[in-house]
């Protein structure tokens, strides 16, 4: 006898990117992390926390926080849901309006938590197979129904940006709710989000995070905006007090500082372009990046075999990319864009076993 | 038309205690947090964070107090489940062991947020009213049945300690998941806690937080310890990175200081045992509490209309107790102990909103 639920039972556990063991000096590009660390304004936000303040409940930092977000996308505090990272608000979408038993259109691949949090909640997924050229299927999507659809834009692990034009007819032509999930959108051309659509479609969520640009993985924040009555209800099935007060701050001190953003940005894309280049020019085809992540398929002899190959070689000399025992990503290596030092030292690792063969 | 799903649509908001307006100088006496500041240890624990450190995903430091939990309860760390505050733990237990369509029983009035967590879940709650005593009915709630009993321990919020030989009772007789949640056990007699009772019950979850004796509220940190395959469906329910790092440095550090522990719990339990002799003196019912909150019932003519009339008036001059419109609490008002100044303040002006009269 177990006291498990079934549909948990059979879960299959989420597999996130190996950790370096404590200590090891590792190049990890297995988690498309920023390779930079976050503002300094973060270590100012730090230093002056009051840690008599964590005594109590968190409340007043949230509310700055959540009222920042608003002034920036140009909307009030009502249209903006904070997380414990988008990881949470990932799984409320599934738990608020999905369910046990409902279904969500994901398309495929796509990021890997989307189906694991809808089957957490007893929901059923529909695989939407990515085109020929590894582009989001609008019409497939609007076709598959569903209680919600996920367009992850740019998505992971592809890289590839949908345009703005077939964004919105998605957005107008899907019966369901809209998730749009923008988690790089700060490394694509300006003008790919679909923040301001917001205002129009009252079947829009738009999901941002602190944890890629804002170089904050370790403090958990991300956030939606959406029509009021969507925000409403995922404050209800959300878990009281569930952003914490420092994070909170530090996230409210890394958007104030958007210079900082845009600087570290950039050199993130200049560093993926010239990287793109070079894969390219030693024979991987590398699908166009709008993330600060590369997918490169093996060249030509390649494959699954050599991919498994490379990603092995490079583990075992301390660089971390990211193999996916995945249809349609078996002969590819998904790369998270490093400094240029750390990119160096991975291209050294991989013409040398390149030339091994 | 909704994309809310109706028991979601249908659910009541959790209320929590109010919040003192930004800048507002009140005696918070309202959500059981502690007056006292966490330990010294937070402090140089935040200091010698390294910001750099957030842009990558939490885990070392989880894993460390994860290590220092097991280490504290003589256990292992695959038999420990840490969450983004105790009140995820909750939801994940509704979600992974109960279900939607499933029950869940609830002695009552207990923590309300349990209900709440259940009905996001589309759960079903079996309510097992206390005895006459204000004590949790073990039989009933054995003959209750459902996927899982909630045992608040002490209870909130009566403060009431069930004894341990009740408590061993419940979870031996109860034929699905025995949840206890020790959420104050810090302030309750040694012995009370039923974490022992882990290595010999399959069926059972021992909650605890960092919220209340630690007083690291603003962290969110809680934990739950219980059999291995109870852990691990935990773990493929929750998010991926549901703890922050930082937050789990602070829990490490805090955990770290017992004495500091033992020594604040003991000056709020001296105040606790010196007001329910004030309360009892001026005619109150005090049930007697093994927590860190005083639940007082009216003097004789008193009742609902006289515990409103004293909850608003301490209000207007700033002072936050709590009030719940809910049967049996009617007539009472459940007062968090702070530090002896606070508790001189709320006397004072109880004294004279009763002279009033």
């Amino acid at each position: 006898m177990s006291f498990v639920l079934p549909h948990i039972r059979n879960l299959p556990r989420y597999q996130t990117g190996k950790a370096p063991r404590p200590g090891e000096s590792a190049v990890k590009l297995n988690q498309n992390e920023n390779p930079y660390p976050p503002s300094p304004r973060v270590r100012e936000a730090l230093l002056s926390a009051d840690p008599a303040e964590l005594r109590l409940y968190p409340g007043e930092s949230v509310e700055e926080l959540r009222a920042a977000l608003a002034a920036m996308h140009r909307t009030v505090p009502g249209q903006v849901f904070i997380g414990n990272g988008s990881s949470e608000v990932i799984s409320l979408i599934m738990k608020v309006f999905v369910g046990a038993g409902g279904t969500v259109s994901l398309p495929d691949p796509t990021f890997g938590l989307y189906q694991t949090a809808a089957w957490a909640q007893g929901a059923e997924v529909c695989r939407v197979p990515l085109n020929s050229r590894y582009e989001v299927d609008v019409d497939r999507v609007v076709a598959s129904g569903g209680q919600a659809a996920i367009l992850v834009n740019p998505n992971a692990p592809t890289g590839l940006l949908l345009e703005s034009g077939r964004v919105v007819e998605l957005v107008s032509r899907f019966r369901g709710l809209v998730v749009i999930d923008e988690a790089y959108t700060d490394f694509a051309p300006a003008g790919s989000s679909a923040m301001e659509l917001v205002e129009k479609r009252a079947n829009l969520i738009v999901l941002r995070t602190f944890s890629k640009a804002y170089s904050l993985c370790g403090a958990r924040v991300g956030y939606c905006v959406a029509a009021p009555e969507l925000i409403a209800a995922l404050n209800k099935g959300r878990d009281i007090y569930n952003v914490n007060a420092l994070s909170a701050r530090m996230a409210l001190a890394s958007l104030q500082d958007r210079d900082y953003l845009r600087e570290t940005a950039a050199r993130i894309i200049r560093t993926r372009e010239m990287y793109t280049r070079r894969f390219e020019g030693a024979g991987f085809r590398v699908l166009p990046s709008s993330a600060n992540f590369l997918l490169c398929r093996m060249p030509e002899e390649g494959g699954a075999q050599e991919a498994l190959r490379l990603y092995e070689g490079l583990s075992d000399q301390g660089v971390y990319v990211r193999y996916f025992d995945y249809p349609r990503l078996r002969d590819k290596l998904r790369i998270t864009v490093g400094t240029d030092g750390e990119m160096e030292r991975l291209w050294q690792v991989l013409e040398s076993l390149m030339q091994r063969v």
